[in-house]
């Protein structure tokens, strides 16, 4: 029996090095802070995961709320040898996790922990130490929240220039040719609570009139190198399973080259909209950049900043 | 002057202290991990913020990668006496804010540096110090980008229920009354890389036949109580503008009892379709609980959990 069990362990100690690393991420509530955070860290190994070098597989447990659960999933862990990361909102769950990890010999870090503490001493108030989404908790639905869900809902009718003459009721105003990003953009910054039109710009059509009416200061182009914009819309085109001739103007490089051109002029005519430049930027990023400027139009003295309140 | 000074000061205090106290958020990259965490930790005190008791000012420094910028900030934060919390890839300039948040006596919490740590001592493979966004990284336009973007896309198209002939695409399908969230969740779902087709139920409208020809493992029932939905309703009448006879229809109460029993009828009739309560749930904690429940029934053998490979 013992040699069966050196064996096995053998094994799986062989197949844990081709298959990867693992993290579990354990949250008492929906995880998506942990997994936030853990992607963030990993984008400082994409070098080797690229490659694979150092694969690494998540494992996401979230609305973890009782010790038991919680001593499975260590256990299941120390077994994996995986890193433990954590988010409990209460201590004791928080400490439990933390003994239990030194006790089996495997590494935990909690990320809740330090920053709930930092805020604590400042603002000089204690932690309640209850999860969200605890039972009896009484979440108010914000006036915040609200606004959230009307800005996705505008946001999601006013895609791809469909009411023009809505774009005076939206926060911001994004302009670009297809494949720019403009959709995507415009959902990530409506989920954060602004109300964002899109207006296509297309060699050919004109741009609706109420473009050039609203106020500038919210309006944002964006452009795109040329070489990845077609290699973007070769690839659009076949999923949309365009027919052959349709596909060769719409990702041929002298319409693309074009297409790029007519943005370029619309954007020199109005020099009051600020272009960003998408290409190599994911969602986030763009959307980041967007804010900034948004944002220090609004507090021209300030330094740049985002400030809300709590 | 000296006096003056003091005074200056004290009135400083007295306002801070009316105004609340300041978080600075600093990352070289979008800032979005930094407001995650301490949106998070914030949720520790909402007792007290929402009395306001203890308000408390965020404010967001994005696209920080120079040490001079970053002496700026924490120079300003000295000023208002803030909380520093950052996110910076580059070690040296982590150091650097560390240092300068000691000299000039103000807190300050590192959230990167220990999550990139554990993961770096766990997998043996160094961190790159390199910010997203960093010029010359070459970001690869992956799979998984294109697929996130596809999803919303697909889910845009699919809102409420308009290309029923589609559900079978989808990779999840909500089905719900009017107002239980449908659209905000299945905008966040998409984000996350899912295709999401939402279906409308209406008393004496009848459901497309496609609901009940797809998997009905990816279908998942929304319910609300009765009261909480009335009261959403009547705000959403007001906003819609509806007249007053549509208003009160859609937002009577025995209207709103009938909608939710005959919703109820459907889904005792298809067992196989988990119903999740959206009551007092954010729209993020009924994402958690329906992708748990979506990867629970992919993974039956496993511990429940959502994974990734990297
Ligand atoms: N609104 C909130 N109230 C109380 N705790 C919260 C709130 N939001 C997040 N948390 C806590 O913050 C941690 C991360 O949350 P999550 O991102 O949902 O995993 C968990 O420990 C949650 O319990
Ligand atoms: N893909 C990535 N590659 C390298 N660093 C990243 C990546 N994503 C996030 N980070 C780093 O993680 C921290 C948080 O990122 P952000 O949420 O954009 O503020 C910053 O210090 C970023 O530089
Ligand atoms: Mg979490
Ligand atoms: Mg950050």
């Amino acid at each position: 029996a013992g040699r069966t069990k050196t064996r096995r362990d053998d094994d799986d100690y062989h197949e844990e090095a081709a298959v990867g690393k693992s993290i579990y991420m354990v949250s008492d509530g929906t995880g998506w802070t942990a997994e936030h955070s853990v992607n963030a860290a990993l984008g400082q190994f994409e070098y080797c995961l690229v490659d694979r070098g150092c694969p690494v597989n998540t494992h996401l447990f979230s609305g973890i709320d009782d010790v038991e659960r919680l001593m499975e999933i260590v256990k299941q862990a120390a077994k994996e040898g995986a890193l433990v990361i954590y988010t409990l909102a209460d201590s004791s769950m928080a400490e439990s996790v933390r003994k239990a990890c030194e006790i089996w010999g495997i590494p935990s870090t909690d990320i809740l922990g330090p920053i709930t503490e930092a805020i604590s001493s400042h603002i000089g108030v204690s932690p309640s130490g209850i999860p969200r989404g605890a039972a009896g908790r009484n979440v108010p639905l914000s006036e915040e929240y609200f606004q959230r869900i009307e800005a996705v809902e505008f946001t999601i009718k006013q895609d791809d220039g469909n009411l023009p003459q809505n774009l005076r009721k939206a926060d911001i105003v994004l302009v670009g040719v297809s494949r720019t990003g403009k959709t995507p953009l415009s959902i990530y910054l409506a989920q954060k609570g602004y109300k964002v039109a899109n207006v296509p710009m297309v060699n050919g059509v004109d741009l609706p009139r109420s473009l050039f009416e609203v106020d500038p200061e919210k309006v944002f182009g964006l452009t795109i190198n040329q070489h990845v914009l077609q290699a973007i819309r070769r690839a659009r085109a076949k999923t949309l399973g365009f027919s052959d001739e349709t596909r060769s103007n719409y990702a041929e490089m002298d319409h693309v080259r074009e297409e790029l051109e007519y943005a370029g002029r619309v954007f020199a005519q109005n020099p009051a909209w600020p272009v960003i430049e998408v290409t190599e930027r994911a969602i986030e990023e763009t959307a980041a950049i967007v804010l900034r400027l948004y944002h220090d139009r609004k507090n021209r003295c300030l330094m740049p900043r985002i400030s809300k309140r709590y």
